[in-house]
Order: C-alpha cells, then structure tokens, then sequence
C-alpha cells in the first residue's frame, strides 16, 4: 500500500467514525496527501470523492485521465468532455453515493464555484471543511515527510550563508536582482522552485512584513530580511535572516536585532511536547514586550509547515493546541519600525518526544563578513 | 477617478440593478481588478466588501494595513489581530451593510472555508458568484488591458522564436532544462515571472496536454509541445509551437502538424464579432475531424485571456456567447496520439470592429534552421 492510500483509508476511517458521508476534495496539498496526485487548482471541475466506505471515485476532464492514472492508484476515473456540462455529469457521478441530508466534507481551498455546484447537485446535504478530517492526519508529520523537509532546510541554510558572503558585494543591487539571484543558488543546490514568494526588504520596505522585492538599491548599512523558500519532494523550507550587507547599520537596529534574536532562542527553548502553542508565542512575546517593542511584533509568532507552507498548527497568542512530536512549525519573532526597518528571524523546528530539533542552522546574526 | 475606482463604480451600478446586496471579494484577480490591490490567496481573512450603495470596506490583516491603503484608494481599512478571532470581527463589520435576507456575491474563487464563514455571519443571506457582475465588464478589455497583453505577448514570441533559433543545440537538454532556459529568457526580455506552469513536452509527453517539464532529454527530431507564457502589468501572454530541435521528424508527426495548423488558420479566421464562441470551435473541429483526427483533439478550441489566463468567453463545441470588440481569446487545437507526440499551436487574438487581429506573430511551423 502506498502513503496515499494508507492516508486515504485513514481518513475513511474518521469520517466513518465522525458519521460524516463524503469528502470532496479538488487540487490542492489535501489532494496530492491524499492521492498522490499534484495539480493547481484550475477553472475545470476536478474532483477526488471519498466515500466514509466503499471506493473513491476521481471525477476529471478528459484530458487529465492519463495524469491521474499515473500518479494515483485510484481505479475509478470517470472523466468528462469539454463540450460537456460538468455540473449536469457531477451530479449523475455524486448521487451514485446516496448522501441525502448526509454531510459532505469539502476542500478548504475548494473555489466557490465549485461548492456552489455542489451545494446545487446535494441539495438536502450540510457541509463541513475536509480538514476537520485531514488536519489531524496532517499535524503530524511521518518519516518520509520529515526528510523531505529537512532536506529542503538544508538548502535554504545553504544559501542563505552564500548570500550573506556576499557581503559588500550585494550592496547596489536591486532587491528584486537579489531575489532573483536567491533563487538561481535555491534551484542549482536542487531545490523544486519557491515555496512562496522571495522577500527581500531593505531599509523601510523591511517593516512591511509581507513585503516582496522591488527596484529599492540596497545600500551599505542596510538592514535587509531575507525570507525564502524552495521545495524537495513536494515540501517546503521556510527560514528568515535580517542581515547587512557593508557598512554599518545604526544602532536603534542592533539593538531590535539583539532583541529579536534573544526573542526566537526563548520560544525555541519553549518548544516541548504538552506545551500549548500560545506558550511558545508568549515566550517570544515576552521578550520583546519587555524590551519596549510590544506594539512593533504585529504578527504571530510561528505556523505550521508541511505540504502548505502555512498549515496547522499555528502559534498565536493564547492559542491552545497541544505540540506533539511529529509536528513542524516556524518560529519567527519580529519587530517593525515603519519608514525606518525591520527584522525577523526564523528557523523551523520539529517537536522530538522530549523538546525541539531546529530545521535551520544558518549563521544568526545581521554581520556579512565584509562589513 | 482610476481605473479600479471606476470599475467599482461600475460594479456597484449592476449590483444595485441586480437587486443584489454585497460583493464580497478575496485576494484574487477579480480584488486586483476591482481596487488595484495584488495579493495571493492565504489562509488569513481579507476581504474586499462592496454594497451596492455607500462605501466599500476592506477587512484585512493588521499587517497588511499600509499595503492595501498604498495599493488602493479605499478610505475605509478595518483591521484584525492575529490574536482576535477574525471570524467575530466580520461578524461586527459585515453586520453594518444590514444584508438581511438579501444576496452577496462572493469571489468565484473565494475558499470554502471563507465563504463557511461569511455564511455563518449571514445565516439569512443568499449567495451567489462575483462573475454574476464582475465578468461582463472583464470580459471586454479596454486600450490599457489590450496594451499590457500586446507587450507581454511580443516578449513571448521573441522568446519563442530565439529558442527555435537553438536549432540543434537544443538536442541533449531535458524539458526540464528547456523549461529553465525559455524562463530565464522571458525574465531577460522584461516578463514579470510565468503566467503559468512552462510546458515543455517532447515525444510521448507532447501527447499530454497538460504535462509540464520533466527528465527525459529531448533527442534530434523529436516533436516538442512548447507552451509558455510571461506577464506584464499583470497580464499574461498565452502562446504555443510545437517545433523539432534537429534531426527529421516522422511523416505521421509531418502530417498531423500541417492539419493542426490549418484547422488553427480556419478558427482564427471564424473570429468576427457576431460569430459565437461555437462557431470558432467548430471551424478548427471540422478541420481535424476531416482529417480523421477529431477523436484526438480532446479539449476545447480556446480561453479567453486577461487577468486570469483562463477565463470568459471560453471557446467550446455549441458555446452561444456571441464574440463581441475588446475580447481576447486563445486559438489554440491540438491533436494527440498517446506514446508518440503531441502537436498543439495557440495564439492570442483580439476581436476587432470588422474581424481579428492575431497577438502573436511568430513562426508557426515546425522546422528550426539547424533542421
């Protein structure tokens, strides 16, 4: 039996034991964890309904029939035409499973068309979200996926040393060519594309947190976050440094810096099986507070990573979940001042059965070595 | 007024003649169309809320404040924490538009578990699809969106027709360093990233339409599907060739591809305002099947293009939507013979006053000059 079909049965079994009907996913990460099958979500009907027993059924344009066939083990395709009405074929294909006013699980990230037509073609159904099923599954991650991800850390630290090597060298360059030179080292040191967009914030536009790349010349003293991310095997690295390239930043700078980076080794150290999510962030949060940024930390302080890179669970303050081993998130403080700069430091870790492993471990500090 | 000011506008006034209440939108292209503001989709709430009277709010992340308010020129930004419950907070904002027993539109791909939530807030409301107003006005580009696809259109088929120049060269490089190759060209000609997943497809894997780069190196004649495609001011280009690097290809490849390329000719020549969607099908449709070749061709015609690469008016057997000036769409059969080749040739073109103008001009046939 493949992972995906071990995954599947598994989630049969907790639909079956929560007495809900059906899953419905469409492409997406629950599919690909659930199917082995890797697809964008795109404007055609294409689902994967998983029954709480018997057989799931594939429903997919024609053209993707070769596709699913290869990369699923799923025996049932049934596949419709373009001059075909899709809604009209899907509901043929669903009331083969008899929901009535059963429950219908669907995709998270399911477009609104789609549940819509859903909705249309399951009229006396009630609906729920398919992670009420599969989020669970997710949290924790197996062997395989571990590897992969470590595998993907492993690169971005990679990396991220070289770019800070660069030192002066980096300084009058644009922080979309940085970007872009980022990614050229990610995908020669065999990473799969970006995980997200690359951040390359210099000076003001680093106190945007979700800030991107753009024609801003970097310039020697410069605080600079560098957030990126490649993939191995489907998964993701997430990692985060704030560095200067040449020159000397000010001092208001080192001083957040120092705060930041004492800020991530307390909520690391905070990471422990039993331990709730919320205490990981008040750890960080802490820290900070007490230093006089707390207004300036205006986001959580981690998420989890896996297939997405912002999946369960999700460390924020007073949050609840309980870490267990097998779980791997980020851990990445930070501190914004508008106009000026900003950082924010960031590795992944994995909870271990007695305290935390770090994913990451790139050098920490802002100094590039020809500052 | 700008552009997405006045499309505001304009959406409000068919909101109001519809009858319906709210349009509700996510990060998304239809957000971009409507405020100017670009983002992802992500897993935080952010939502773009328009009334059919009054004033539009967007409810959005604390730390995207000053992104949406640079990006957009809406006055009223409401935000949330990441440690308040997003949920109650748009529970309080939406409750201010009273929309009772009324209708909302949410964006066609808003994810289920936001389109859960605005349900939960509006246990009363009806709900219904942001294309209901949104995609008549889309549908039809004026001159800046016509600009933006001519430019990134013109960096495609310069593109296209370097690497064809590769010749021979090409022989021995897998897709997946074609792919790479053509990307890195598109980024050097001033393309803004891909507008979707580069296809390099050679022999068998041209047989399936949706294959993307892989391992297997491309050998002296062998067919190679190449559909790719850059952006510029947000739009996409939209193009296809399938060429031989090198070496003489099989006579059955010869044939297919001069058949696919006249059946290409006749619906671009079908395109005319008046005509429907159907009609431009059904003239490359007839030419295949002529050929004895219609039960290969396994996808629709076209697509229209324009924020989305996949979008109205979508040109399929029987389609009615009557082609009207300003629409742009993809010409694009293809023909598909499973474990040998694939032949497919697209391009973009615009319905004029009197007929089309085609958007992509590069060499159509097969052969490259070390052929």
């Amino acid at each position: 039996m493949t992972p995906f079909e071990r995954r599947a049965r598994e989630a049969q079994t907790r639909l079956a034991d929560r007495g809900d009907d059906l899953l419905a996913l469409f492409p997406s990460r629950n599919l690909f964890y659930a199917t082995g099958f890797a697809e964008e979500p795109g404007e055609r009907h294409l689902f994967f309904l998983l029954p709480a027993t018997g057989d799931p059924v594939f429903f997919v344009p024609e053209l993707y029939e070769e596709q699913v066939r290869e990369a699923s083990r799923v025996d049932d395709v049934r596949t419709w035409a373009d001059d075909e009405d899709p809604t009209e074929r899907l509901r043929a294909v669903v009331g083969e499973f008899d929901v009535g006013r059963g429950r219908v699980l669907v995709d998270d990230t399911m477009w609104a068309r789609f549940t819509q037509d859903l909705r249309d073609v399951l009229p006396d159904a009630s609906f729920g979200l398919a992670s009420e099923v599969l989020a669970p599954l997710r949290r924790r991650k197996d062997d395989a996926e571990l590897d992969a991800i470590r595998r993907a850390s492993r690169i971005a630290d990679r990396v991220v040393d070289d770019v800070r090597a660069l030192g002066s060298d980096a300084v009058g360059m644009t922080e979309a060519e940085l970007a872009r030179e980022i990614e050229r080292r990610l995908v020669a040191a065999g990473g799969d594309g970006l995980s997200f967009e690359t951040i390359v914030g210099s000076g003001p536009n680093g106190a945007k947190p979700h800030h991107g790349s753009g024609d801003r010349i970097v310039e020697a003293g410069d605080p600079v976050v560098l957030d990126f991310g490649t993939r191995v095997d489907e998964y993701p690295s997430d990692q985060t440094r704030t560095v200067v390239f040449g020159g000397d930043p000010s001092a208001a700078f080192c001083e957040v810096h120092a705060v930041v980076r004492e800020a991530q080794a307390a909520a690391v150290a905070a990471v422990e099986p039993g331990a709730r999510a919320g205490d990981v962030d008040a750890a960080a949060r802490e820290v900070i507070e007490a230093a006089g940024y707390g207004d300036r930390f205006i986001h959580r302080t981690g998420h989890g990573v896996g297939l997405d890179v912002h999946e369960e669970p999700y460390i924020v303050a007073g949050g609840g979940v309980e870490l267990e081993p097998g779980m791997v998130f980020s851990v990445e403080p930070g501190v914004y001042v508008p106009g000026e700069f900003g950082v924010r430091i960031e590795d992944l870790v994995v909870v271990t059965d007695d305290g935390c492993e770090r994913l990451n471990e790139s050098e920490r500090g802002w100094a590039s070595p020809a500052t």
